[in-house]
């Protein structure tokens, strides 16, 4: 027997029939003997649907009613699955963020966290009842509904599941899993089958976009094994039996792992735009009269190179955002310009550049895995505008035409290649 | 100042439209100086799709998982009410009822409610803040969500008024007030200024469609007084200072009532089916043994007439229930004959038969109301089936197609005609 948290999210619940086929998953849970709990998200289509109600209502709406308002449609879910479980003649009973209570911090709409008390639900569970529960939702310190933003279902999933003990928080989605890289770009791309918790994180947050970042934060902090799945596989095909490993990827501590790979997976986001200041005059507080402004106006800087001074006197840097922020990024700069608080010869930016990354624990106790990453795509004539790095992954930005050949080389290179049959 | 509820239906916030005019109605009598509550509906047409998707999720569902679903809808409609207030510079908060709490009994899906704590919401209307109530909602002795049952926004509004000591209800529906009987049959019907709670609880049980009874018994109990008005009235044409009098028609206690009229109105119900036993032998426990399986079988039943039993052995009983219950009640007669625990010659039904009433505190105090109408019908050659009468009404029975004609009858002849200019 074991607890589990099966997370569901949109396209998963997306009308009765597809609520229908979750319950049948749930089912094959209950009937190998173990308890389960349930998050859900709202039926594909109605946040948006509600978002849009509140931007229409005003620009400016206020976070406490939006919350409000976009809390009802994990609620009708969550709801619907309870009824029909109970068709099924499983014990179900739906929850709300208040009702368990999900307490999160008062930052209304994109909310976090801050505890679960999971007493009430784990008697249910082990009374064998289903808990269907309403994800993205949960209660602030004013007594309102507080949402935790989009994707926040994936969180609240595994904050239940560390709340309650669970022995794995499953995420049903329509992949199957996570792959080495992006299987629309690399057709061999191979699904993993274990990945560890660091290794996700960089996914997620740099465009694997199965999972929420937070999610794997929370569950890594907590040591909550995460297993992607699909939720389109024949419910009563699948082998749930206690020792049976579900199919699709998990995602646990990497003390778990037998052997570690060098390199796990190849990451991409194009959702970069680039923008270099030339010729800054390089004297202490120059970096903070950039980046300080940058952060108020609410720009996400993610990439920062500055080089050292060819002349002593100036520096080139250059930053990367997201594409949206391009605009008011670039207006905070030319304001700061203007006003003399910084001094620069040029600004110059592109929105068309990709970040590729390399991503592997296995690259901490390896040299040599940028150099051959470097050679690689010098190999294929694509140059290299930008370089960071970190213990687990490598990120490169490249002129985005390149995107494809430089992901398949590296995905090559690293010996990621589904083996040919 | 006044302390006003203002009640708004489904079609009076159907979309986002609409609901910024029930914006402009309250900026109207904040502007005035009041202090306002709003209890909203759900849009028009969502509680009919989340109530179908409940039903198509399993046609025995759950009555808390029931209450979850639908809730949701006046859930939006409050949250996206209090934005559009907001944005017109009115302080606004939103309330669900498990916040307030509006608590109710454990009856989900037809709760009644038990008690509300008005303390905090006249904590925040003293500081001019807007209460933007969802209706139709409270949370049950097992903390979870539980609905009043269709048109239960009525009595949520009462309820709320009746505990934050309001001076008024407002209950702004498609209609422009009471009419003395039903506009569409009788083009001379009038809109009445005033009405008793008891003649409009007469009305409303009758087929006069503008009211939930229940809002009005609570109402009544409380001595709230109601003004059923038009949310489709220009807003800002709308005289709203203090003394004035509110366009509509106003419910109260008959003591407000300067003179009396003698009779009010006259409704008529077409949902009306009659059965009637022949021959049924007069016996003690005969009565019961008719209408104890009838209650139990959920057969709503109305008027009961069991004339003087002609022979001293055997006796005629009529009664009527509603369209819906017809076949039920047939059902449960023939299984009463079978098992021999009633016996009668006949058993015949109708369901084309309409019930017309005449409704008015003053006939409690004048005798010869019924007579004349009874006369006036006659006199245009309509049969009487059945006659009920109470303190202040008198119901009949007759031919469906005579309704028309009998209703402007008796409209006329109490002189409830509009005055010719």
């Amino acid at each position: 027997m074991a607890r589990l948290v099966m997370k569901f999210g949109g396209t998963s619940v997306a009308d009765l029939d597809r609520i229908r086929n979750v319950a049948r998953h749930v089912q094959r849970e209950i009937n190998a003997g173990h308890q389960v709990a349930v998050v859900v998200s709202a039926m594909s289509g109605t946040t948006n649907e509600l978002v849009g109600w509140c931007r229409e209502a005003s620009a400016f709406h206020d976070a406490r009613e939006y919350d409000a308002v976009v809390a009802a449609g994990e609620q009708v879910t969550a709801g619907l699955l309870a009824i029909i479980l109970q068709n099924l003649e499983i014990d179900a009973r739906s929850w709300l963020g208040w009702q368990i209570p999900i307490l999160t911090d008062g930052a209304h709409g994109v909310a976090r966290i801050t505890g679960i008390d999971g007493a009430r639900l784990i008697e249910r569970l082990e009374i064998n009842q289903v808990a269907v529960i309403a994800g993205f939702q949960g209660i602030g310190p004013d007594n309102r509904i507080s949402t935790l933003g989009r994707g926040g279902s994936d969180t609240s999933a595994v904050a239940i599941a560390a709340a309650i003990n669970a022995d794995r928080c499953d995420i049903y989605t329509d992949v199957d899993g996570v792959y080495t890289t992006d299987p629309r770009m690399v057709p061999g791309a191979r699904r993993m089958a274990r990945v560890a918790f660091e290794e996700m994180l960089e996914m997620a947050s740099l465009g694997a976009k199965v999972l929420q970042v937070r999610s794997v934060e929370l569950a890594m902090v907590h040591n909550v094994p995460m297993v992607v799945r699909s939720s389109f596989d024949d419910p009563e095909a699948i082998d749930s039996s206690p020792g049976a490993t579900p199919p699709g990827t998990l995602i646990c501590d990497e003390e778990a792992f037998m052997e570690q790979q060098l390199v796990t997976g190849i990451a991409y986001s194009k959702d970069e735009a680039k923008i270099t200041l030339r010729r800054v005059a390089d004297r202490p507080g120059v970096a903070a009269a950039i980046f300080l402004p940058l952060s108020q106006g609410n720009v996400n800087v993610d990439m920062i190179v500055q080089n050292i001074s060819e002349d002593g006197k100036t520096t080139d840097i250059t930053f990367t955002v997201p594409q949206g922020d391009f605009a008011r990024a670039r207006k905070v700069i030319d304001d700061q310009r203007e006003s003399g608080e910084i001094s620069c010869e040029l600004v110059s930016g592109s929105e068309d550049v990709v970040k590729v990354s390399v991503i592997g624990i296995g690259m901490r106790s390896h040299a040599g895995v940028a150099a051959q990453a470097f050679n690689a795509l010098a190999e294929k004539g694509i140059n290299i505008q930008l370089i960071t790095t970190s213990e687990i992954k490598i990120s490169i930005l490249i002129d985005a035409a390149y995107t494809e050949l430089a992901v398949r080389s590296l995905h090559s290179l690293y010996g990621l290649d589904k083996k040919q049959d």
